[in-house]
């Protein structure tokens, strides 16, 4: 299967457990459910789920394990994109090219809906578990922790806060490094620890776990997380809003600091490509069963939108 | 020790477990984990904890197992009184006797704030698990999603949600009830429960595990949540804003429907009473092991504030 079809399948796997993990729009309450479904579902390039399933091939894992982590990753994403896009935050009425949570369904159950995609997540992370052999139990903690701290106040959700005081700043490139790091990074960073800890739960002494893999990729995550900031900012230049399904310069409106604002553009453009031949690099040491990893790499860095 | 004396040291246990639990104010991002911390430290009355520690000693819980879970719980409900009182929400200006965090820090440092206690709640509740034995673990899993599901749509966001839709409508006494039972209810149902749990998993197949303790123990918490909800709303009433240490009279100003508004005063109180001794009743097969969750339901049904 090349990685187009493989992406895409991934992608439809992705789908379909989040619209079986999303209560219907007819259970009570019913419109919060129904923005919880427009905030999720047809949406969404899905990167994050890719590297859940591409890291969890690379470390063995059980699919099925993998389905909830993918889940959990996405629904963690998308509530962060509702209330980022809420008016007391960036204030934008358009995202995947539809009107934001807020304009379809109002500022109050926006900011419910993404209160309860996060609780969801967890739930989504946990659930497949319930089936899964005893043994496996032990990992559940540590998949909790790797996420609540990915999405929390020295992840996600402080990247954004770090990101909200710096609109018209100055920020010097490791700050602006720092907040990236956290505030997109720290999401791509724990889907692929999630893909390897879920195959560290299948299969705890396995052969296929190589001794360093750990490590390894998580330097690989960090560098495509970067690169996948980079490219964003470089998107937000040169691309329009009609491929990007969101507001196009919005960055430069908001005088918010990006890598083409501190780089120049044929800069950040070089720092891209550099992060992603160092996330190669990162995987040299394993053999085919990365090349899915290599091929989300090649998707983050090369993609026009 | 009598439980004035109790309830003393389980909430400054809490205390000093949340203290350790919340980032310092000197961890990057520094106002965001001072709102952090704003909202949950050095105040509330810590009811929800308590039911933790109450219901993990009547299951024979270890204390450090049931630290997380009463750091969960009061992280949960903080976060949830942080968006709450946001501008788009009930836009209220005082809470525990201070400014509400949006006055205080903003309207989007709040958002994050709340954002950020959520996924901190998943951490602290999991968090203990690491030190405890491997067999403990299989109660991970259904702790988190125990918290998920009573935090989420179908629990207290979900009942924030129908909460919203009701202002200025006259619901009848069922959906009353169902928007109270998520609202409120879900998250100290889920604290005795987790207080369960949490014994379990220290002595899985300890005799202090009564058969249908799980059962009677979730009537208890059902009997009690909703009885907290009707005191609520008498005290919504009664009480000055000084005393509850937040704005009175708010739900009739914003035309809620509560107990009062729907029952009268005489017959709300009836309820709150009938409820209490329905509460008692549901721990009458247990022994002294219950005494203190006796207590707690006393100290909600018959607190001034």
């Amino acid at each position: 299967m090349n990685f187009k079809e493989w992406a895409a399948l991934m992608a439809d796997r992705t789908e379909h457990c989040l619209e079986r993990v999303l209560p219907a729009g007819s259970v009570l309450p019913g419109r919060l459910h129904e923005g919880m479904r427009y905030a999720v579902l047809g949406g969404g390039k899905r990167v994050r789920p890719l590297l859940v399933y591409a890291a969890g091939e690379c470390a063995g894992a059980d699919p099925a394990l993998l389905d909830g982590a993918a889940c959990a990753v996405e629904l963690i994403h998308a509530y962060s994109l509702v209330h980022d896009d809420l008016p007391c935050m960036d204030n934008d009425v358009l995202r995947r090219g539809k009107p934001t949570v807020h304009v379809a369904f109002g500022e109050a159950n926006a900011m419910l809906v993404g209160d309860a995609l996060q609780a969801l997540a967890f739930r989504a992370l946990v659930e497949p578990f319930r089936q899964a052999q005893p043994a496996l139990a032990a990992r559940v903690g540590p998949m909790v922790l790797a996420l609540a701290d990915a999405a929390g106040s020295t992840g996600m959700a402080g990247g954004q806060a770090i990101d909200l005081g710096a609109v018209g700043q100055v920020l010097d490139a490791a700050s602006l490094q720092t907040m990236h790091e956290m505030k997109t990074g720290a999401m791509l960073r724990v889907s692929v620890r999630l893909g390897f800890l879920a195959g560290q739960a299948s299969a705890p002494a396995a052969a296929g776990l190589e001794s360093g893999m750990d490590a390894a990729l998580d330097t690989f995550a960090r560098q495509i997380g970067l690169a996948f900031q980079v490219v964003d900012d470089i998107l937000d230049v040169e691309a329009d809003s009609a491929t990007l399904g969101k507001t196009a310069g919005k960055d430069q409106e908001q005088g918010k600091p990006t890598y083409v604002s501190m780089l120049g553009m044929a800069q950040a453009k070089e720092l891209a490509t550099r992060l992603h031949a160092q996330a190669h690099q990162s995987l040299a040491a394993f053999g085919a069963g990365a090349d899915r990893l290599r091929q989300v790499a090649d998707l983050i860095v090369l993609r026009k939108s």
